[in-house]
C-alpha cells in the first residue's frame, strides 16, 4: 500500500523498454542527437506552437532555472505559501536564481489568490530600492495539494501578472494530471492563459527522470543554456533523457497514466469518505488525497504496513484539524490498483 | 566510427538491464531505499574505508559540488590549466561554488607540476585579503588529455597540499581507466595517497548518466546533503542511479569497461603509429588519443564518415604542431570495437 | 522640522571636526594604521572583553556580512517580521549571504516572540535537506520601531538560540540609543546575554558613515575579513571610519547623543499625546516615535513643512488604526532641538 | 618619504572642510538631496552628456558593480594579466558579479594588446556553452603600473570590443592622472572612444572616499541601483560623498592635484634615472613610479625609513630583472612635496 510518494515507483514498462532500445548505439551527446530533435518537435506539436525545451533532472532544476531566467537584482518571485518551491526545494530557487527572494502568497485550496498577489506586489513600489523588485510569479499546476486550478483562475492569475508587467511560471511537476483532470489541451492551460515558462514534470508520471523547462517564446531563452550549464544542469547523455520522453508521449502514455493516478485518486477519496476512520480535508482533482485522521490511527495504520506520510496544516486550512487529529497525505501514481486502493480501505475500515 | 566523445555511446547491456529490472515495484525516493544503502555499502567495499557517497547527475555537478564543499570567501582552486574544470563547466564550479576562483597550473602532459602548483599557492600569501585565499586543488585521474598520474605523481601534488593546508579534489570522470592502466586498487590511487574528495564518474564508462561523490572522511561532508539540495542536484528517484551502479560493480564489470576502452586506445594509437597519415600528439594510458595530423586530412576523414573532433592545443604542446596541422581527440568506450579499429586505420592509410 | 530619518543629519561637531583634523599627514591603509588600532582598542574597553572589529560602511553590510559569517548551505535565518533584514535590505543579506533565506518571526512591539522563534526553527528538522538548515537568529536592538528589549528579553530569545545551537547577530543600527534608554553597558546587552556578533551602528548617532562588525568570539571571525573584502566593503583609507569612531567615543559622546535623542523623542511623545490631532500607535524608548493621525492630517503637516513618513503598519498593529488613518513615524536625532519638537507640537495642534 | 599607495594620505584641505561645511544641517538620505542632485549635474558637464552616476565607497565596489551590471549566466570579462580586477580585488568581481571568471590578456607596459584581446574572446565561440560567454573586456586608465592608454590605444580596444558586441568598462582609479598626463577631455577618453561604463575614482586622488559608476548611456544603468543596493553599497548619508565631489571639481582642484601628483612622479623618476642605486622599471606618465633595485638596497632603504612597496615583475618584464634585483613600486599623490622626493633621491644617493 505505497501512497507515500509517485516518486517511489520506478518507470513505466514503456518507458523503460524505451531505454533498454536506445541504450545501444551511438549518438550526439549534449541534446544534439536525432531523438533529443525529435523529441522537441513532438514539444511543438504538443503544444501547438514552437517552444524552447530544455531537459533537465529534477522538479527543483526546472523551477530553479525558471526563476534564474527571470532573476533581476533584488529580485522577488511570488508563489503560494505551500508552494514547493517555497517549502520543499531547499533554497536552490533562491541559490540558482542569483540571491532572489520567494514573497508567499496565501490561498484556499492551495491555489494563490489574486486579490492577494496583487496586494503582494504592490508591497514593492517602482523603484523603491530598500524593499527588492517583483520579478516573477509562479502557480502549481495541480496544485501541492492534489487540486487543479480552473481555466479562469489561471486567468485571473495572469491578468494580475500582466497588469504587473510580471512573466508567470507555472510549476508543472504533475500537470498531465491537471490536463487529465480538467480536459483540457497542454496550450489551453498554458501560454494561451499566460504562462509564459513551464516546468513540465514527467518522473512522477512514469519516467525514471525527465523533466522539461518549456519556454513559450524562445526568444526569451537565450541565456537558458548558459544558465543550465553553469548551474551543472547539462546532461552529456541527453537522449537518455529524450527517450524516456519519446515513450511517454507515444499512444498517449503520458495521459494514460495520469488519468488512471487520478482515476485510483478517486477511488481512494470515496473510500475515505465512506470509511469511519478518516475524512477528507479537501477534496482532490488530481492525484494526491488528504485525509485527516486521529495520530494514534495514523500510527496504527503504518504499523499495519500502509506507507503515507503526515501534511503540514496550510495555512488556510488550520480550523479543520481538532485536537489529536492530523493531516496526512496519500499520492497515487502510474503503477497505484485498484487492489492498493481495496487493501488500504479495508484497513481503514478494520482500524 | 563514433570516436568523438565517450559520451556518445548509450549504456552498457547489463547497465540497461538492471535499470529495466528495477523499473517495477517501489522504493523509497531521495537516496533511502534498500537499493541506495546497498550500493553505498558497495563504495566502502571498493575503497576499502567507510565513505560518504553523494549521487549526482552529471560529473561537472560532482566537480562543482566537491568545490563548494571547499569553498571558502575569497576562496581559489587550483587545477590544470586545460582541466575540465577551467575549461569545459561553463562556470559551474565558480557559480555553484559562490564566487570562487580557478587558478590555472602548468604541466606537461596534462599533470600539474608540484612545484608550480607550490608556487602558484605562494602567490596567495595567508591573510593578504586583497589577492583572496587558496582553499583546495584538483588533479584529474585520469587527465583530459589520456594520460595517467603514477602513484608517485599523486603523491608529489598531496604533499604540495599538505604542506600547505589545502584539501586535494580528485575529478574522476575517467577513473576506471586509470585503474585498468595502473592495475592499482582504487584505495590505492585516492585516500592512501591523500585525496579527501573524488567525482567518481561512471557516465563515459557505461552507464547512461550515473555520477557520485565520494568524501573519504565522512566528518568532512555534513554539509553535502544541503549543498546538493540547493543546487537541485538531488534525484528523487534516485535508485535509478544505483541500479545503474549496482550493476557497474557487478562482476566487476566496470573495470571490464575501462580495460577494454584502453585496449581499443592502445590498438588505435598503434594503428596511428603505423600509418603515413598521421601521427600521435603524446603517447596516452586511458581510453582518449591524440593525433596530429593534416587539417585538410582531418576534413577528409570526417567527409569519409569518421568521427571525431579537432582538439585546442595545450600549452605545453604548442611545438608539436608546424603550419596547417591540428591536434585531434579521439575516444574510445565500453561500445568501441575493433572493428571500429580497422575501419578508421584503413580510412588513414587511404587517405 | 525634520523627523524623516535619523540619517538626513550630517555630522556632530565633534566627529567633523575629528575627520578634518585626521585629513592631513599619512597612515597606513586597510585597517593598518595607528588609529585604526586605537580604535579597535576601544571597542575592547568599551565591551570588557577583546573583540574582534570590522569596519564597513553601511548598516545593511554590517547585517549582511554577520549573515554571511554564519551562512550555511540551505540556511535559514530568523528575524522578526518588521526586521530591517527583511524589509529594507533589498535583498543583500540574501545575495550576500550566499543564497541564505530569512524566515520572519511575530512578535507584539517590534520584538521576536521567544515561542514563534522557537516554533519557526523547529519547521526545519535536523537533516531534512527539503527545507532547509536553521543557522542563525537576529534581533534588532533598538528595535525598527523604537522599542528596546529589556535583558530578560534578550536572555529569552538568547535561551532559545542556545537549546537549537544557533549563534545571535543583533541589529544595533540604534543600539546607542537602547543603551541610553536601558542604562546598561554594551557588555550587558551583548555578548553577556548570549549575543554573537553586532552590527554596532554609529551612523544614525552622529556619524557621516560609520559600522562596525564586532564578534565576541574572535575565533569566529577568521573568514570575515575575506568575506568583507569579497563584498567590496573594505575601505582603503580606513582611518576616515576610525577618525569618526575616535571622536564618538570620546567623552562619550556616542552615549550623549543617544540620550539627547531619545529625550527629544521623550518630548515629542509628550506632545503627540497632548495633541488632538494625533495619538501614539505604542510607547517608544528610543528615537523613534509613532503616531496615529488621519491620512488628511499628514498631508496637511507635509503641506506646512513637517518632515516625516508614513510607516507600513506592523503584523501586531493591525487593529490599531481605523477607516482613514495611518501610522506614521518621526525620528529624532543628535541635531533635534528642542524648537523643533515645539514647532511640530505646535503645527499638530493647530492642524 | 610615504610612497606606500595614494590611499596613505587623508583629504585635500579643501575637500575636508567641504564635509566640514556639509556637516550641518539636515537633507534627504539615499541619493536624494540638492547636493547630490548638484553634483550628478556636474558629472553631466564633465562628460559632456547626460551620464546616470552612482556613488560608492570604494573602487573594488565600482569595478564590481561594473561587472554585476553586464553580467550573463556563465560571463567571461576579458582584462589585463595585472589588473587590479584580477590581482587585487580578492574575488569581489567574482562574486558580486555573480559567478563570472575573468580572463587574463597579456599586453606590454600594463596595457590590453588588441590582439591579445581579440584571441581571448574568440576561445569562449559563440553559444559553445561549455567554455561560458564574453560579457565584457575592461581596461584601466591608468593602468595600475603608472602607464597611459593613448586615445589611438583606446580606440584600438574598442573596436575588438564593437567587433564582439561586447561593452567596454573602464577602471579609473586613477582617471584623473591619466587626463592630466593626456591633456585630454574625460569626454574624449572615455564615450567618444567606446567606453561605456566608467569607475571613477576620486580616493586616491584627494577624497577621503568617493567612487562613482558613470554610465554614458542611461538606458543601460536602469537595474544599477537595485544592483548596488543588494549589495549593501548604497550609503544612507550620501551627500558626504557629494560633499566631497563637490569639491573635487570646484575650481579643478581635481586636475590639480593630479597634475601635482603626475609632477612629483615626474620627479621622481628623474631622480631614480640619476641615482646610482635604482633604475626606472618603465617610463610612467601617471602617478606610480617603479624602480629596479637590489632587495639589499630596498631593506636598507625602509630601514632608513623610505616607505614604499615591492612590486610583483609583470608577466612581460620578466626579462628585466636579474639575480636578487626586485621592482619596486613608489606612487606619489596630492600631499606629496618636493620636499619628499629630494629626501628620498638623497637616500637613494647615499645608499
Amino acid at each position: 500500500m505505497h501512497f507515500s510518494s509517485d516518486n517511489w515507483a520506478g518507470a513505466h514498462p514503456r518507458i523503460a523498454e524505451a531505454l533498454s532500445r536506445h541504450a545501444s548505439g551511438f549518438a550526439a551527446a549534449y541534446g544534439l542527437s536525432e531523438l533529443d530533435r525529435k523529441v522537441e518537435e513532438k514539444f511543438n506539436d504538443i503544444f501547438e506552437r514552437k517552444v524552447a525545451v530544455y531537459f533537465v533532472g529534477t522538479g527543483t532544476a526546472a523551477n530553479s532555472l525558471s526563476m534564474a531566467t527571470f532573476s533581476r537584482p533584488g529580485g522577488v518571485a511570488f508563489c503560494h505559501r505551500e508552494s514547493h518551491l517555497i517549502e520543499d526545494e531547499g533554497g536552490a530557487p533562491q541559490f540558482l536564481g542569483q540571491g532572489i527572494r520567494l514573497e508567499p502568497v496565501d490561498g484556499d485550496l492551495g491555489k494563490v489568490r489574486p486579490g492577494e498577489l496583487d496586494a503582494a506586489i504592490r508591497r514593492f513600489p517602482a523603484e523603491f530600492v530598500h524593499a527588492g523588485q517583483p520579478m516573477a510569479a509562479s502557480i502549481s499546476q495541480s496544485t501541492e495539494i492534489g487540486t487543479v486550478y480552473e481555466t479562469q483562475e489561471i486567468d485571473a492569475v495572469a491578468e494580475i501578472c500582466r497588469s504587473h508587467g510580471l512573466p508567470l511560471h507555472m510549476d508543472g511537476a504533475r500537470f498531465a494530471n491537471a490536463m487529465a483532470a480538467l480536459g483540457q489541451s497542454p496550450a489551453e492551460l498554458t501560454w494561451r492563459r499566460g504562462v509564459d515558462i513551464l516546468s513540465f514534470g514527467a518522473t512522477k508520471n512514469g519516467c525514471w527522470c525527465a523533466e522539461a523547462l518549456v519556454v513559450f517564446d524562445p526568444e526569451k531563452s537565450r541565456e537558458l543554456p548558459f544558465i543550465r550549464k553553469r548551474s551543472a544542469h547539462l546532461f552529456s547523455k541527453s537522449r537518455f533523457i529524450s527517450a524516456q520522453f519519446d515513450a511517454y508521449f507515444e499512444d498517449d502514455l503520458w495521459i494514460e497514466n495520469a488519468a488512471h493516478a487520478n482515476a485510483m485518486a478517486n477511488q481512494l477519496q470515496s473510500a475515505i469518505e465512506a470509511s469511519d476512520g478518516a475524512r477528507l480535508a479537501w477534496r482532490s482533482q488530481a492525484n494526491e488525497v488528504f485525509a485527516i485522521m486521529d495520530r494514534g490511527r495514523f500510527n496504527s495504520l503504518l504499523e499495519r504496513g500502509a506507507q503515507f506520510y503526515e501534511w503540514k496544516t496550510p495555512h488556510f486550512a488550520t480550523g479543520l484539524v481538532d485536537g489529536n487529529e492530523i493531516i496526512t497525505r496519500l499520492v497515487t501514481g502510474f503503477a497505484t490498483t485498484e487492489g492498493h486502493i481495496r487493501d488500504f480501505a479495508a484497513l481503514l475500515q478494520s482500524n
